[in-house]
């Protein structure tokens, strides 16, 4: 696309959240306003400059031309030089800004048809009721399947490119996906993936255990569950040989799917790779699971079984860790394993509240999961405002008033707007091994970023003639200005009353990837 | 408006929920569809009439020639006769219905503003430094104020405006609002609800105790207390003679704010009217706020407290009441008192969790509240879905595990959907003593009521292309349709991916209020 054009210069007012340091540490993020132009190079999406001081006119016009930028849309604005570039401009007015794309470090793609379908189910019941009835059609319907796409059913394709959609659509940049056992529709889910332009991480589902899947839906054999995930891992690595956008990720489903060969045969395939392969499996996410394991390992803990399969490295997500014990989390620091925090699914199957302060104090690494449909939304900022929501209840519970630490401040648990939005992005970066290079805006960083438009001051009476989403003045969506608030007090009701009418343009590796009109 | 129009015609599918018999009672709340035709009174905006066979054409047809019926919008399918009808048409393939309006409980009108602003306070700390303030600035520009609304100042009447507005666009027909403490703007809430058509109840709220309010917002006694409420009762009852639209609430802020002499003289106030009028208030939604009233009333309960001064009726609505001792239930239900559950306010201030099982369970009368802005959501919907989620995570919590009974089936604490839609529709007309007139499709029922539009079946890439609102084929806002899905699962998913963008029309009494393009 466009590849006569150097950079896209990005202009208008950038929000991101500053970095931490190395943890185990007690400070917090604070979210940091820049005026100005970023620039990324069409070639790799990454940041090659930043000028805070370029925001006005004539600074901006002076660095077009100190360059030697010409505005392949504004020939007449642009320096005299022959770089061409393409300038993308957050409209003050209508109170835009950029933001660090949202990165999803646990969903299940082929759920997302059940996303909001869950009754009063609990996790080992849900499972058995709405998740591997699901799963289990996305199987061929080639008799004698290869390894082909092409050999996906259908409604699966369809599911499949609306969950990435709609993830984009919600400003979701990057996200780690669990697909089925199936291999030609996992294959499919990372075409799509690539094809769309999202960042992906695409992980074949392995459960093997007959004790607890169902005979229609798991792998007849451990050595099946390895060569599937091996030839999953070889397509993605023939679609996208360097993995700059889709990498293969090894997904034991969790501890009781998985026979003891299985996960043996799955760590060593991860660390069989230079660099290993990313992991992601569950943890600890309901009570009766956490029982189970302990019946089926006795004298281990859940984060231990992991350990003795090599499955507990820096590259592996854990899913949810509502129910660790301190042992368990002192086990996945010293590996350096990273967390993923399902706040809305943990309400909705009841699971409990995860304890994230306890984490962040500890100094575990932690992101933000939408666990499509065990959570109901694909929005990581829906997640976020649960993340938010759970930890103000997480005070109230039995779990911790028993785990309470003596020096514990009251309300201490509590995750502020901002720690919940950089657990959605330099977290989930984190996560995904990638602080390095994404999350922020940063010279050097990839450019995965959305753009936020939130609209201007209402104006009496505009609602109820507002025939659509975006009306030339007034609110955008659900967020009201009064024209009071300071930008702090904006980027809060962006968090509390923002939706995907919002997120007015996409870009993942500075493409492009979805805009609203 | 069309006074020569006798009836109001409403075809297509018609949800509610099935009313439940006196409580107490274990029985369960069920959804019902019906496909066919409701008509309403122009004149009263009662149902006059249903017919559950009239769902297709030729019956249809048969229905209007039996009645005499005209359609003034189309007149040659119309019946023979010379009664003009208006035909309003849920469209089955965009999956529109008809659905109850919402009944918002329990709202704060002038700390819309505010919505997503709270920070990690609490109660008692929340209200110094964000309640008290936005409330503050409602008073008269005028030194010498008169009641007249025209005395609000402008900000003050573009901040109702608005939450008016945005209210009845989630599908809100009717409101129980607090306002302030000035007469002005309060009488201003009540002719901005009247002019849009929103049902409501608008309180002025009374706070005159110098220990517990702000010096610079307050009433100054309390004898200022009892008459600027009744001047507000008397522009009411000049405004809306009958009280069909917009009634007068009676609303001391809460215990700590009121001195004994202002709520004595309000519950006399209350009582002196026939029928007795509305009262609305808070009661023990966080544990501090509970110590407080303690310390102020001792040996008494916070429950006892509004009960000694006559503001314990049938016809109170107590907001929060998460931390309610049993023999405070007992005498809530002994005095038919209603309940208005407020979860995603209760989540956000970290209040705790209302334990809505046992209030069922006891026979108490529930609805929902947003409590704006303790509530970060002016939508009954979002209420009714933190009702599910908090809920589910009650079974966690020191409070419940302390109160359980010992008959308590695991799981029995968790509020199904149609359980929370029930609270947002009956339990709300329940809560505001009209459970005969509100919340269901019934012969002599008032018609407050919604078009919610879902979408039809998501096509394969439809999204990114998406460009607004309403595609003519697809999904609608956030709802996502595969073709699969049961009624009842349609049900589940608008509940917990819908918005106001499925919202498409609202009517309050048969008047068009809100409708989307």
């Amino acid at each position: 696309m466009m590849s006569n054009v150097v950079y896209t210069v990005y202009r208008g007012t950038f929000i991101h959240l500053t970095r931490l340091p190395e943890s185990p540490s007690r400070s917090k993020p604070q979210l940091v306003r820049n005026s100005g132009t970023i620039w990324v190079s069409t070639e790799d999406g990454r940041i090659k400059g930043l000028d805070w001081s370029a925001g006005d006119e004539e600074s901006f016009g002076a660095l077009m031309a100190r360059n030697g930028w010409v505005d392949i849309n504004n020939t007449q604005k642009s320096g005299a030089g022959d770089v061409k570039v393409q300038v993308v401009t957050a409209d003050e007015a209508r109170n835009e800004f950029f933001f660090p794309g949202f990165i999803d470090t646990h969903i299940h793609a082929p759920q997302y048809p059940n996303a909001g379908l869950f009754g009063s189910t609990t996790l080992l019941d849900w499972l058995e009721a709405y998740t591997f009835p699901v799963e289990s059609g996305f199987g061929a319907t080639n008799t004698t399947p290869t390894n082909d796409p092409k050999d996906t059913p259908p409604s699966a394709l369809r599911i499949y490119d609306q969950v990435i959609a709609r993830t984009l659509s919600h400003g979701t940049t990057c996200a780690s996906y669990f697909a089925t056992v199936h291999v030609p529709a996992t294959n499919a889910l990372a075409a799509l993936s690539h094809k769309r332009g999202q960042r992906a991480f695409i992980g074949r589902v392995c459960m093997d255990n007959p004790s607890f899947c169902p005979e229609y839906y798991r792998d007849a054999t451990a050595e099946e569950s390895l060569t599937s995930t091996q030839s999953v891992i070889e397509y993605i690595h023939t679609l996208d040989p360097k993995g700059h956008l889709i990498k293969p990720i090894i997904t034991p489903r969790f501890v009781p799917t998985c026979t003891k060969p299985a996960l043996e045969s799955l760590g060593t395939l991860a660390a069989s790779y230079s660099p290993p392969l990313h992991i992601q499996t569950h943890i600890s996410e309901n009570l009766n699971e956490v029982a189970l394991v302990e019946e089926l390992f006795p004298g281990d803990t859940y984060a231990g079984v992991y350990d003795k399969y090599n499955l507990l490295t820096k590259r592996t997500i854990l899913a949810h860790a509502v129910h660790l014990s301190s042992s368990e989390r002192a086990l996945i620091r010293a590996r350096d394993a990273k967390i993923s925090h399902c706040p809305a699914s943990n309400s909705a199957l009841g699971s409990g509240i995860a304890p994230v302060r306890t984490f962040l104090d500890e100094g575990l690494t932690v992101g933000l999961g939408t666990d499509v449909s065990g959570g109901y939304s694909p929005s990581i900022l829906e997640a976020a405002r649960q993340a938010c929501l759970a930890s103000r209840l997480l005070g109230h519970t039995v779990s911790f008033s028993e785990e309470k630490s003596e020096n514990c401040e009251v309300g201490r648990e509590k995750l502020s707007v901002e720690e919940s939005l950089y657990l959605a992005t330099r977290g989930g970066a984190a996560v995904i091994d990638m602080a390095d290079e994404l999350g922020g805006f940063e010279e050097g960083m990839i450019f995965d970023a959305q753009l936020i438009q939130l609209g201007s001051v209402a104006p009496i009476g505009g609602l109820l003639e507002g025939t659509g989403d975006v009306l030339v003045d007034g609110p955008v969506g659900n967020v009201d200005l009064f024209g009071t608030e300071t930008w702090e007090e904006k980027i809060q009701k962006w968090f509390w009353s923002g939706d995907d009418r919002n997120v007015k343009a996409v870009w993942v590796a500075g493409r492009l990837v979805h805009h609203r009109a």
